[in-house]
């Protein structure tokens, strides 16, 4: 065990049980008197010094990220130095208001968004990572927006309930019951509520479900939203890696019949993890399918052996984020966790309409689940959010109603699918290994097998450092992460911006990513295109 | 002091303590033996259970309300019902999850909404009782949202960053800087938040800076929705209540010079109360100008003997709500609580798009205070709902910017103020004492001068409850309250809906508002004449 070279006598035991803290940024694990520290000084103050006395280097806002586009970047690292002024008075100064515990453990890990959204801005890189579509809506999406919007009416105008406009319930109670949940009666004021996006829904149930303490069981890689919900609640997760097992036959690539390929459905639960895992503490099982980043889809038989588990254990809810539900490949069918044998009770499904419909900017997302568990997230979202934006609302239901009379998701599968194939080309081509997904707009890629080029890593580091980029400053903790390198690497001689995949793994599973970057295809055709022209460097490199 | 009937041996006193509980749905006072009965059971669920024994009768959904408008009104009853069903168990049952002890806390009071809006619309009463612009926003307010949703780009219909949309950032900084706080140079990326809604804001605000058993002083009557935001927090309210003060003259009334009207200016903040209040865990000051439901706006003086205050507790934040900023009447000015001396790095203000453009359904509110707020409420957001309305973001900044090239706000104002007074005169015509309000929306009339016809309300009661409002079922609790059963007759005898401000009281003050009443003016003219046609049957009962 690597000791931390910044306070190698400090062990945060209560920040890093909790999940608040893993380590210290120079990458070593934080040392053993620390508890000590912890015992002397109060709470949330004193876990806060702590993790900031460990992590001395996110104190600084580095002009870099001020100066570019992701200024966003510099704000959030100086929520992390007010965190640090703290410390340096020593105790709460006299106009700073004190930091509740579940805000402290926010604080701990920089965001990967932080480095990648500016680099890519400041070189001019395609950003393939960030997750949503750069094309227009389709024009009747447009079009239901536009009539919402002209209608003035206070129904359409002002306040919609706390629970959603009663026009989206009942078109949702409606399209869901039938298609997704297979003929099952919804009642729209008891079994949906509708939620400011995915991400609105996430934090409703998750808050909703935890208590200080409580643990939560997600599967990595994961969304990194999870992991803050979890945190804002006072939860603890649990981390369960996906574990790549080798298919039982080779499977054959499309394109290129020379190899086998990996495909995300060689991604599997491992069953013993996740048994141990489960605890009596544990609330909320995390499911998400079709899988961001990996692309998996689960399977009914993998579902039916989850359902066994959580039958198994009645102090267990499943949190099911299944917004890429019509977003899956080869015909292949997304099963919704409620629909199984007494699961409804069990379960509640978060749906979006930014990724049904290509606005992720309208924010409007939904929860399907039992009455116990509706109300209760409703009766929270009074307080949270109150109501969501009616207006998009109204268009929603507008939207959902014409997609099945248009049968637009399977032109949405299409439409993708021929995104991934075009993407998962180009990678493949220049001698990528992407992991081939079954659904979702991302693609997992392993460079583990070119491993000619990693010696340029340190070169390409100065060169960013060193005023190629000017302000940029590696964050300690990252700064010998080979996807981490891979990314800065490619982004800077090619062009072309990932996301590291450790960046969706706890510290204690991050090598698992060592050589896996996220790259998002929810872009255009002529974008791709210009991807494929910018890896031509990468595979002189590499020499493909 | 009056025992519970239903469980005289039960004392929450945790509950009580801890605010989520003051007294049984009888009107009585929980009894003594109960503290053993918490003690023997465990954390949130035993705390749940003895709330749901001492009030029995919110465990049924009344038929009443399923049946009408109101069917928000049955499901959030059942929520509480599921409560109960936990305790009917005895334990948890063996499917149903845990409630987090944040979620208990929203359990105990039922929500004056839930009898009075279904009430309204069983006995199509005109409802005063709802605070939303019953009229269309202005043709240029929907013209920008028209000019949003049109514009298909991703800046406009994907996410926008979790801080908010560029182009409101620094359209909000730019106006705001200059006009209300009087030329402070605002950074877009560091003193402001663009949130879901103003109560997106409050409950950010609440939940970032209280903890467990912080406390927050509020001043009573007070806006509902800040009591459920502090108990998810797991704050603790202090409820300090105006008090009225004999004005130092006798005023005229604008209209009618025959007696002195009432007027929100006397309300007072009773400073003796609230320096008591404010303890070491104090975290939050809620503030309120213009005060939503009395309508006063507190004066520059005011303002000063508060910061005084704050001054002097380094340990509270001011939480400042100004929603009704540009609703004050007579040429009254509004005081951002932040323009004061060394107050703005004390403060966080709210704004709110619904209430300054009479859309609020658009959901948009904004945050502007010091860096280190704002970034703490930043940081949380980005897992409490991502992001906010894209489009709808895009359409405020223009609003914003278009309101000050017209001179809008001039125009709001007086807009209401023509309201207020119809409003006030049809009130002081029927024989109703309307305290008259500097500003918001809302106006409440005291109706103890004229304590004629309060033996009617048992007739009313029995006529709504035998069959003329087939299943409403009223709730014990408020059952013997005076403005309750006013508002109840008003809404049945004449046909119009007010909202009793004892709902706007915690239980240990509600008998302050025992002869108080709130309306909403923000509706149109000539529905304002149909109140004052309706209140005749007032006039002539009354003997006016």
């Amino acid at each position: 065990m690597k000791r931390c070279v910044h306070a190698p006598d400090i062990r945060v035991s209560e920040a890093v049980e909790r999940g608040y803290a893993q380590s210290c940024s120079c990458g070593g694990t934080l040392g053993d008197a620390g508890a000590r520290a912890i015992g002397a000084s109060s709470g949330a103050l004193g876990v806060a010094a702590v993790l900031m006395r460990a992590s001395p280097r996110v104190h600084r806002t580095p002009r870099y990220v001020r100066e570019h586009s992701g200024r966003e970047a510099a704000c959030h690292r100086s929520w992390q130095s007010s965190l640090a002024e703290l410390q340096t008075r020593g105790s709460m100064g006299p106009t700073v208001a004190t930091i509740p515990r579940k805000l402290v453990a926010l604080g701990a890990k920089p965001s990967v968004w932080l480095e990648f959204t500016p680099l890519a801005a400041a070189l001019r890189a395609v950003n393939l990572g960030q997750g949503f579509p750069d094309w227009e809506p389709p024009a009747w999406v447009a079009g239901a927006a536009k009539n919402a919007v002209a209608d003035l009416a206070p129904e359409t105008q002002q306040y919609a309930r706390s629970r959603g406009h009663p026009r989206l319930l009942e078109t949702i109670a409606d399209v869901y019951g039938r298609l997704r949940f297979h003929g099952r009666r919804l009642d729209p004021n008891r079994n949906v509520l509708v939620t400011n996006g995915a991400s609105g829904a996430i934090y409703l149930a998750i808050s909703c479900l935890v208590d200080d303490g409580d643990e939560v069981v997600v599967f990595e890689p994961t969304f990194d939203i999870y992991m803050g919900a979890i945190r804002l609640a006072g939860g603890i997760p649990r981390c369960v890696p996906l574990v790549w097992r080798a298919p039982p036959r080779a499977k054959v690539a499309n394109e290129d019949a020379t190899e086998p390929a990996s495909c995300a459905a060689d991604w599997c639960i491992d069953w013993e993890a996740l048994r141990e895992a489960i605890g009596p503490r544990t609330r909320v099982l995390m499911l998400n399918t079709p899988h961001n980043p990996l692309g998996k889809v689960l399977t009914r038989k993998e579902l039916e052996q989850l359902a066994e588990l959580v039958h198994a254990h009645p102090q267990v809810t499943v949190v099911s984020d299944e917004v890429y539900e019509n977003i899956v490949f080869e015909g292949r069918e997304h099963i919704s966790f409620g629909t199984l044998p007494h699961m409804f009770d069990r379960c509640v499904s978060i749906f979006s309409a930014g990724k049904n419909f290509s606005v992720t900017g309208w924010k409007i997302g939904w929860m399907i689940g039992p009455e116990e568990l509706i109300q209760r997230f409703h009766a929270a979202q009074q307080f949270v959010v109150f109501s969501v934006c009616t207006p998009m609302q109204v268009a929603v239901a507008e939207c959902l109603a014409e997609a099945e009379r248009r049968h637009y998701f399977r032109e949405l599968a299409a439409l993708y699918q021929e995104r991934r194939d075009q993407l998962v080309a180009t990678l493949r081509q220049s001698g990528l290994d992407p992991i081939v997904p079954q659904g979702g707009y991302f693609v997992v890629a392993n460079f583990g097998k070119l491993p000619g080029f990693t010696n340029q890593f340190p070169a390409a580091l100065s060169a960013l450092e060193g005023g190629r980029v000017p302000g940029l400053e590696i964050d300690d903790a990252t700064r010998h992460r080979a996807d981490y390198n891979f990314a800065r690497w490619l982004s800077f001689e090619c062009g072309v911006t990932p996301i590291p995949l450790s960046a969706f793994f706890c510290e204690r599973h991050a090598d698992r990513a060592n050589t896996l970057v996220r790259f998002a295809f929810c872009k255009q055709s002529q974008v791709l295109e210009e991807v494929s022209r910018r890896l031509q460097r990468f595979r002189d490199i590499s020499g493909r």
